[in-house]
């Protein structure tokens, strides 16, 4: 298998967009600087972190007990994970002084053998790597490797790199080797949360070091085996971390060999995860099986188990998949989490072979349920991502107890607002792609990009207001020779009858694009020069969306998207009507777009014609409801939520 | 306030019909001494009781120690009541024996003072009456009272009658005289789980002793108090049974004063026990203020709180009632006990003022979630009745765990069988009651009566095969001068423009109903003679039924109801297609009817016109589904899951 593309250094692109520019901005000056705070203890009336205090306690700095959940140390490499992709973004040497002076802290907790945890070293050094599938020891590994990995490409500085290196070696001597705690049987061992499998995989392309894509290939390949390795720890330990309580083996995905998964089952998080490194493993060790596998789970996903926002993980019960084409609507858990990890598994597919359907999903989850779970203002955070919110029933004792009308403040398993965090930062990575002789569009970001091509540096600008309007222009600033630019073409511009409302223009010249369309990217050749432009229009309106029928909870029901970016009502824009009383007119629906004020500033709104029922006294009656016309305001899924609580819904029931 | 009517006496009617006879016999036959062995641990397999042994350790006949729920002598009481019925219904001598038998047992238990409760007889003696809030004592001491009572009534017997008004004399003394227990602070008392507030008035009803009527009155009138007796209680006393929790003050009614109340909240058979205690106290003191609460509690749940099967209480967190209007059909809980208790509240408000809206409701749990709440060989029970079943979610860990997708044998906490056992045999006392001048006809079950009105024995004999056809026959068998037949014209039968499908004949000859209906019922004056007739014909034909639009979880969707008995799908039946495919065609829609075999032999069964989607492959898609005409079968919703698991729905979306 040949990696088709590989992602840019982030240094290399800068996002200058009307959108992400933003919440990029947002995250810097906001989100960074209240995380440290969070991990220092110096928010007020926050719920005490204590992350960074546990680092010093295990450097032997400060005295002091460890406080927090087993996987408080991932919490710290979230944050400097974030700070490397932010420094990208915007150079800033006071931050990069502050990173610093944590990552000496690390250096300092860690062990003479390499080890890294600050709970076990502190707290129960006597236990280390006895209870894989509750303490997260490898799954708080794997977050600082990405931490290491991602400041050292930001900053060529290689200390904390060095100290992963360290602490993956001797995870290695551990779980490869066995030449470590020789009364620890390790034999099929997994890590209990995946996380650790991807994050070798980044550690084994930066060093080279083909150690950690053995030990991640291991794990991977371990799980699912016939005799369950948490079960065999479980009963050689006679202790447990949170409470004796059976395996659910489809819970941590390890029902069967992976090679065998075709449907996406348990903890969305730790799926996507999983699956992630699943493809990572597959490029490098050229498996087309295991790819195969992440193909399979992907289109399970994508075809039968996404929301319509991007949002994965349809039950609270295990924040967990639930069943094909169950997707209910109030119930939905959907972790902001979940769909940043698609966007991870999405990327990997995508540069071992592009392919829309990767991409679409990805621009799904990252135009609505990325960008809903974090405020307009920076401030509040969803972990839950709801289609639909009652006032009085959600976030109230229940089945809906976890699926809050509005965002808090941060939370006590403080996973989603980190991991929005390095998502945004290093957005410029879901961009765009390249290989030797082709670059490869994926989303439609405004801003500039360099990429080395084998012997041809090529600089593109790239000029869009999207998805506000479908119309982005690549702009070749350098380029000295011919390459390719394949630019997806999105799925939301393929008409029923099969064609695509989407052209593009070769310095004003359009192609035709079935021609050079392949898995829907249109794969542009040609002998670029400094000045050449590339202009693609893709047709962006509101449409009427149908579920499947097979999803009993949209049945009768409509969505609307206008591009990549998906719609609902909130009650405060209309009337504060019930919103089970409306309905959307379905035949020859008229749309009218403006532009969005105060909170919404600049959000294109929508008024779409429809009815609204009459309710009478009955609760069951002969009597057809009466309809009366009316005009029913959506606004973007992503911007629900910032004018207080309301009852909001993505999908409406129709009428013709 | 007069009391319209009364009960009549079991013994006096007999019910000889195609459908409630049959299910008398199986409860005699099958379920009664299948219950027995239960209590006396004699069914292998199933879970221990050990209810009736309780007694004979307290008797100090075995030694042993007490086991089972705190509540666990209420098994025994239930059984004792639903035995009394059917020896009306029956003559039994052996099963009288076996009763007496047992009777003697809890004689003995009863300690000097009075005092009866095993729990704290054998096991914490040093803790009664201390713990209302949990422990159920004023619980099973209403039922042991109503099984008293109901064997006095059934027997002559009083045995039983005479021990319980020991129990509730003690229960007064410790409550209103506060001559024992000098240390227990008992102002503000109320019982935790409502139940023997109405089992005093019948105790009441049948000794005349007003303290039973004081008593309850202030169970009813404590309800609410600023100052919550259960966190008295519970600082006071330093030990919890089931555990430290805070007190929800809606889940027992005690939120607010119950003549406050006006919305239905809570624990659902808690509260509509309560509500029928309150009744019942409402009449006896003629206590107008108390009467309209209950009316206006009764209308929350009639007109926004309850389904169409006639099942109340929305959610099983707490096993509640949620918020008007918001009704699930998947994750319902509307447990058999709460329809049944609602029947009992139905029946209160109807001998106080006969109203239609109160049969009304009585005979749509009646025929719905009562008779759906057991399997039609009376072996197994559902708990919960939901409206949706979908194999693979139903019955599965998360918000459908608590929605068995077919019956089990019986529960740990074993209270729906027996409370079905007591509500069919007693079913007599729900058909028509009666005063000096008037028979009141409530519901409409083929038998015979015999009625004591002032100086005037009436005997009815009616002939109906109802609700398979609407056509009721009243043949007077005796009587020897004027009174008044009072007939509930159904709310099925009314029209859109406000008449009525219904006629009613008396000898032969059509009256105006119109002239002589007053609140939903027939008031037919006549100077009857021995063979009289009177002949009801009520349109009974399927029909399709709207939600009101507040209804979020019915909008878009019908129902089809058949006089009094609601239908619904099962995949089965329908090529196992996915239910949510299919549409109720709502123009012109045509029903056959058939007649079912096998398992679904005699009930009615309808075909009606509809559509089913096709599925494409797509999740999402602004393609319209297509719909091809497919007839969709029907069948009595309360013979739902007797042929094993899949998928079952009462609302099924709609198509023009």
């Amino acid at each position: 298998m040949k990696l088709f593309s590989k992602n840019i250094n982030l240094n290399d692109i800068k996002i200058e967009d009307g959108l992400f520019a933003g919440y990029q901005d947002l995250v810097i000056k906001t989100v960074l600087p209240y995380m440290h705070d969070m991990l220092e203890d110096k928010v007020e009336g926050a719920e005490k972190s204590h992350a960074i205090e546990n680092f010093r306690i295990a450097a032997g700095r400060t005295n002091g007990e460890f406080y927090g959940m087993v996987f408080q140390d991932s919490d710290v490499a979230k944050w400097i994970e974030a700070c490397a992709y932010s420094l990208c973004v915007k150079p800033d040497k006071e931050l990069e002084k502050t990173v610093d002076v944590v990552i000496e802290i690390i250096k300092e907790a860690q062990e003479e053998d390499g080890y890294l945890n600050t709970f076990f070293t502190v707290k129960e050094p006597q236990h280390k790597w006895q209870n894989l599938r509750e303490c997260h020891e490898l799954y708080c590994e794997g977050h600082m490797i990405e931490a290491a990995v991602a400041y050292y490409e930001a900053t060529g500085k290689d200390v904390l790199l060095n100290v992963m290196r360290k602490m993956a070696d001797h995870t290695y001597n551990v779980f490869v080797k066995h030449s470590e705690y020789e009364d620890l049987d390790v034999n099929g061992a997994i890590p209990g949360h995946p996380e650790v499998e991807l994050a070798l995989m980044r550690l084994y392309k930066v060093t080279g070091d083909k150690k950690y894509l053995e030990l991640a290939k291991l794990f991977i390949d371990n799980r699912g085996n016939k005799d369950s390795y948490f079960e065999k720890e479980t009963q050689r330990r006679g202790w447990n971390h949170w409470g004796d309580y059976p395996e659910d083996k489809e819970y941590t995905q390890n029902h069967k060999p992976v090679r065998e998964q075709d449907v996406a089952v348990g903890h969305a998080v730790r799926a996507v995860y999983l699956y992630s490194g699943m493809a990572d493993v597959a490029f490098s060790s050229n498996d087309e099986e295991l790819f195969d596998a992440c193909d399979t789970l992907f289109n399970d996903i994508a075809n039968r188990q996404i929301y319509i926002t991007g949002g994965i993980g349809q039950t609270s019960h295990g924040e967990a998949f639930s069943k094909d084409y169950d997707l209910p609507n109030d119930t939905v858990y959907a972790e902001t989490c979940a769909s940043i990890g698609l966007i991870f598994f999405a990327n990997r597919m995508l540069n071992i072979k592009p392919c829309s359907k990767y991409a679409d999903i990805m621009e799904r989850a990252l135009y609505n349920t990325v960008l809903g779970g974090m405020q307009l203002d920076g401030k509040k955070f969803f972990y839950v991502n709801p289609l639909e919110v009652n006032p009085g029933l959600s976030g109230k004792p229940g089945i809906y107890e976890h699926v809050l009308p509005v965002r808090p403040k941060w939370f006590g398993c403080a996973c989603c607002p980190p991991n929005l965090a390095r998502l945004i930062t290093s957005l410029g990575n879901y961009v765009s792609s390249y290989n030797d002789d082709t670059i490869t569009e994926h989303l439609f970001v405004g801003g500039s990009a360099k990429y080395n091509l084998a012997g041809n540096e090529v600089m593109i600008d790239t000029i869009t207001d999207y998805p506000k309007s479908g119309n982005v222009k690549y702009i070749i600033k350098k380029s000295e020779k011919e390459f390719t630019l394949a630019v997806r073409i999105p799925g939301y511009t393929r008409n029923c009858d099969g064609t695509y409302a989407a052209k593009i223009k070769v310095n004003g010249k359009e192609c035709d694009i079935t021609k050079v369309m392949s898995d829907g990217y249109a794969y542009i050749k040609h002998d670029f020069k400094d000045g050449d432009t590339v202009l693609c229009e893709f047709k962006i309106e509101p449409k009427v969306v149908y579920a499947n029928p097979f999803v009993r909870q949209d049945a009768g029901k409509v969505a609307i998207v206008r591009g990549p970016v998906t719609y609902c009502v909130e009650s405060l824009d209309n009337e504060n009507a019930l919103l089970q009383t409306l309905r959307i007119k379905t035949s020859d629906t008229a749309f009218k777009e403006s532009v969005g004020e105060g909170v919404l500033r600049g959000k294109i709104i929508l008024d779409v014609s429809g009815y609204a029922a009459k309710a009478d006294n009955e609760l069951y009656s002969c009597k057809k409801p009466e309809f009366s016309e009316k005009t029913i305001r959506m606004i973007p899924y992503y911007a629900w939520g910032n004018r207080g609580e309301n009852q909001m819904s993505v999908w409406i029931s129709s009428r013709e």
